[in-house]
């Protein structure tokens, strides 16, 4: 089993290879034997930044000395997300030092833990917390025990590598902006990560959701992705394209009477869109938290003046890092919980589970 | 004297002749020889909507029998705002009655009181509030007393003529978004009526300002505009121009750097260049209430995402007639007296009074 399936598959064919060869070519120490495990470990690693097809490599890393404060984790999976890559780049404000390791989610296993350590224990299932800032591609990581949260081991693996970023940011994005049972709120890029984990739990919630995605060039193709956003809540699915305004059907209508949240991750022409299906004088917001479509955001003063609508944003590195009601371990521990309960639940059906090997 | 005259001098030339020569034609009654005043009145009225200076015209128009509840006021002056014409043009988002009366703000004495009344007596100065919608264009008002706001007789007619828009909205701007003592707020359309307002209310408390004007053709112009404005308390003028961001000297970069609020009533390139001015990952906020270059504002996603600026809007009617916490004759009783008093203590210098006559 090639435990960095994610990373492979998701780089650029030239560097997955280099990274597939790598890692199969290296036999992974059992958690049994990892007690006296090595100082070093494998990891994708970039030594300048750029493109990450270009720069990402398979090299062996330093590990710390274990401190009693310290858990040593075995990798199981690790994801790729897009702002994983911008990092690489450069391009995402989150400081990463260079050279540096890969990566900023996925799930491990405790393989050994220090006398001091609070909470995880050897053969905990843990995920990487905003804390950790080390990179989680590679095979072990040594950190300090509070840089971890223990998730339990009845969530698919795949789901729990997942977990961090995008089901915590819908839960967020429906939490913290008053969207209430009965209500609608409007998303798009429906088919995101944070799309249909936001479809799933609204539905949990008796919220309604518009659900406003591209259509494919195949036709056939277009119903297919639209039937499978119904099949994850969407009440209705809109079209998103340039241009005027759809014609509503009656049911869109009677939806967006009652919508006073909208969830923007593309920009452009598709939040004039949400603008629009927005209640006037209503106390409505738009809440960006992507730009998809690099194309920035076009706002008529009269949505300000005369509809009352407020435009923020919401990143869940500032929730983690800076909101002082919520950032305590007890305020992310809750909404693990939550969305573990979930997926336990089958109500929330983790995206990356459906790229399972 | 003409009374009307900020009617007459605003309007077009046309226009302004018909309403000249309607106005001097009659003789106003005087207060006193008013007890048994007549059930019509002279106004301004529009029988169509389209553009002032062409459905606008001096006519009678009949007056309510007064009731116990009602006041008579002889108006004494009453202003030109843009969004009176672009009511009478039907391009502003209020419900006004067509055929009626223009107008929205002024100042008058009471020269009739019924019985029921309760603050407003015989001889009072008062101004109407936007429970009053029939028109102050005219001369005689007959409505209920409720619909007027006593104001002392020591502020200036004129001032007291366009007191409940303007200098009510910079109030509020200042007061409602938590710009406090020390901090500096970012403003464009600086020598607008709102923005003289805001720029001295400021300096009252100690709120430095950084004040964004378009250049004038002439050099010499734009030298006595933006001294105009200093004069009037702006900390920085920045001369508000399409393109990129001007050179911040040191001044300007140490006030911008506490720079949490920007007020917009330009919208398109200006508001770009306060969106730049505004601290990132300090909450900060700008605060449209105007579009004057009847261009939307366009806002990168990352200055959502990544900056936490929030965008929301101000309307002075909203907050009186929607907010519940203020909307009590009493928060606007208070709003009003604290701008009469800063006009009585020379702090504030309405801007109408530069066009007393």
């Amino acid at each position: 089993r090639a435990r960095m399936a994610f990373v492979a598959r998701a780089l650029s064919r030239g560097a997955s290879r280099r990274l597939a060869s790598s890692s199969t070519s290296t036999t992974a120490p059992t958690p049994s034997s990892s007690r006296r495990a090595s100082s070093v470990t494998e990891a994708a690693t970039y030594a300048t930044r750029g493109p990450a097809h270009e720069v990402l490599e398979m090299t062996t890393v330093p590990l710390p000395p274990m401190g009693p404060g310290d858990v040593r984790v075995r990798m199981l999976a690790a994801p790729v997300n897009p702002s994983d890559v911008n990092i690489i780049e450069g391009k995402y404000p989150l400081p990463r030092a260079v050279p540096g390791v890969g990566g900023n989610e996925g799930v491990g296993e405790v393989v050994a833990a220090g006398a001091a350590c609070v909470g995880a224990r050897v053969g905990d299932r843990v995920v990487p917390n905003r804390s950790y800032v080390d990179g989680t591609w590679r095979r072990d990581i040594v950190s300090a025990c509070e840089n971890f949260d223990v998730i339990d081991r009845d969530v698919p693996v795949h789901a729990a590598a997942t977990l961090t970023v995008n089901p915590c940011t819908a839960l967020r994005l429906l939490e913290d902006y008053d969207a209430r049972e009965g209500e609608t709120v409007v998303i798009n890029a429906a088919t995101s990560g944070v799309g249909r984990a936001l479809l799933q739990i609204a539905r949990t919630r008796g919220i309604r959701t518009i659900a406003m995605c591209r259509p494919r060039e195949d036709a056939r193709e277009t119903e297919e992705v639209f039937e499978s956003l119904r099949a994850d809540g969407a009440d209705v699915v809109l079209p998103d394209v340039e241009g005027k305004i759809l014609r509503l059907d009656a049911r869109t209508r009677e939806l967006a009477s009652r919508a006073r949240v909208a969830y923007n991750a593309v920009g452009g022409y598709s939040a004039q869109t949400m603008l629009r299906l927005l209640q006037p004088n209503a106390g409505s917001r738009m809440v960006t938290y992507g730009g998809m479509s690099k194309q920035p955001l076009l706002v008529p003063t009269g949505a300000f003046i005369f509809k009352d609508i407020t435009l923020s944003g919401f990143w869940l590195t500032r929730w983690l890092e800076h909101d002082a009601t919520h950032n305590s371990s007890r305020g992310r521990r809750a909404m693990l919980d939550e969305i573990c309960a979930l997926i336990r639940s089958g109500a929330l059906v983790v995206d990356a589970a459906r790229f399972r090997d």
